[in-house]
């Protein structure tokens, strides 16, 4: 438990305190957090370039909190140079680690919220630092998701990227992050209750289809797949999932760790050379651990290209309008 | 029923079409409209100053697709100057008036998607209109909106404001647009159910619990509230709707919908007096007219300001992440 700083009232130190309420007319949940706002985040830059030092960057580690844990050369200090990848504290985290108890209908939003650097130099994309480095990076952040998750406190443990302004990234080096919150977010929740209610698993079925159609696959390979799917909301989305039913990402084999790491590796490295460096963001999804219908979760990562703006439509509807024909999408990306 | 051009393959005619898709594993549907990628859309510009002559602009007619209906001073010619606001189909349509059926799980998207000019002059908002060009406005927009919503052709008629770039907008010249879908999209859909299944309306019991809260109130007249919603997921967001049950915004009494227009427009008045010009959203929801569910809904505007962006963690929780608590954001609006 955290207690107010000398000086700060107790209203005033509540206001700051990030916190989950619940649309209880679509049943959503939203994360209010004031502190959030401090973050500096230029306007509509789709890549930025950083004005002063990068507090990603290989040499400058006293300017971001303490490391959690990093993909070290041998011998190297914690929070000095001579990493691969390293993960730290956000500095303008969503969440926090301890709470002041809420009355009412508000939850207090306690959990994790951490950067994973994915490479030492200033670069906006890692791909050029070839398969072998994201397989490393894949292992590190799924160590740490998985230690995460095992822990029934975190309701849902996200994994994502935000790549370029469009996509939300406040900085150009190549990162992604993981955010825990402490309930099970709706739309992560309705997938599995969905599953659930059709008695079957959407995604084998989908996956299953998919293999037949043919006109929207992109790779197959141990036991993985890469497609454009049926319904794309984003132009050149591409999902990686197993063929075989499985909930969690983070607690696959390694083999399937590695398989998936270079699937999304060689999907990435495709798509900037069709398109150039672009803004994207990465979704890595699945089930709680701990939840009852974690078995109806099929897990997947979804890389979803921010080439079109979100809008008035869009919000009425929940509908997304995306210009690009998966079947065009995957023509560009197959072999 | 429309013809494939000659000499245009069918194939080829049918990759043009509009389509739309179910995603099955999340239950919602996408809109593949591949017509739409050929607009203009410059990237990253929160206020389009436009280079060429406006096409919204008075005097300039000839440039929109001939005009369905206007509000004009008396005997001035359709497609001419002389008017308030006029509604022109869009000339990047979505969706399509006629269709070539399609064999498969999707369905042609078949619908109207037109442009509704605000104001004649070229500016980008018109609140500096005044209430009374509102009025007129939304009673142009209602009757379009209500005679489409009687046809069950129509599945949705969705009227929204896409203002700056953030927001989704590529011209400058303050417009909305009505765009109209066959089939029910889920978010409308599951609103209903989710009243239904919680044997109450959840609009009309947060409606009375903001009543008595008062913290979030912004203004309450003529039977409509506006309030920054308990869970808003946006900075500044605000509900406008009836305190009383009612369905369908675009058959609520002519004295109702004054009551909305002047509460929308003293609302965006004063959130531009605070943040300047402000890339926003402005939603109209409600039930469709032949569905089953009907009576569960209950309509509101709601105004989505665009401040934020939506990232990965969004696209993978569906929680959206808003960095002004609503106390604060009502209390800035309030009078």
């Amino acid at each position: 438990m955290v207690e107010p700083a000398p000086g700060l009232a107790r209203e005033a130190w509540l206001m700051r305190q990030p916190e989950l309420r619940q649309d209880t007319v679509e049943g959503r949940w939203v994360l209010i957090s004031p502190g959030r706002a401090m973050r500096p985040m230029p306007h509509d830059e789709p890549f930025l370039t950083d004005e002063g030092a990068c507090p990603f960057c290989e040499g400058n580690e006293q300017a971001t909190p303490p490391e959690k844990v990093a993909w070290r050369l041998p011998h190297s200090p914690a929070d000095g140079p001579g990493w691969r990848a390293r993960i730290v504290p956000n500095r303008y985290p969503a969440v926090v680690q301890t709470a002041i108890p809420l009355s009412g209908p508000q939850v207090a939003a306690v959990g994790t919220h951490e950067v994973v650097v994915e490479c030492p130099g200033h670069r906006a994309s890692s791909v050029g630092l070839g398969a072998a480095h994201w397989h490393g990076l894949m292992r590190l952040a799924r160590d740490r998701v998985a230690g995460m998750s095992g822990d029934p406190a975190h309701g849902w443990v996200q994994l994502f990227k935000n790549a370029g302004g469009a996509a939300g990234a406040s900085l150009l080096h190549a990162h992604m992050q993981i955010l825990s919150v402490p309930v099970v977010p709706h739309r992560v929740e309705s997938m599995l209750e969905r599953a659930r209610d059709l008695g079957h698993c959407p995604v084998c079925r989908m996956v299953e289809w998919e293999r037949s159609e043919k006109t929207r696959m992109v790779a197959e390979e141990g036991g993985l797949v890469a497609f454009c799917p049926f319904a794309s909301g984003f132009p050149h989305e591409v999902w990686i999932c197993p063929v075989g039913h499985q909930s969690h990402w983070e607690t696959t084999p390694e083999a399937t760790l590695q398989k998936m790491a270079d699937l999304l590796w060689r999907v990435l490295a495709r798509l900037e050379e069709r398109l150039g460096l672009f803004p994207h963001n990465l979704v890595w999804q699945g089930a709680p651990r701990h939840h009852p219908l974690a078995g109806h979760g099929h897990w997947m990562v979804r890389v979803l290209p921010r080439l079109n703006g979100i809008a008035g439509f869009e919000w009425g509807t929940g509908m997304l309008i995306n210009t690009v024909p998966p079947e065009e999408a995957a023509g560009m990306l197959a072999d």
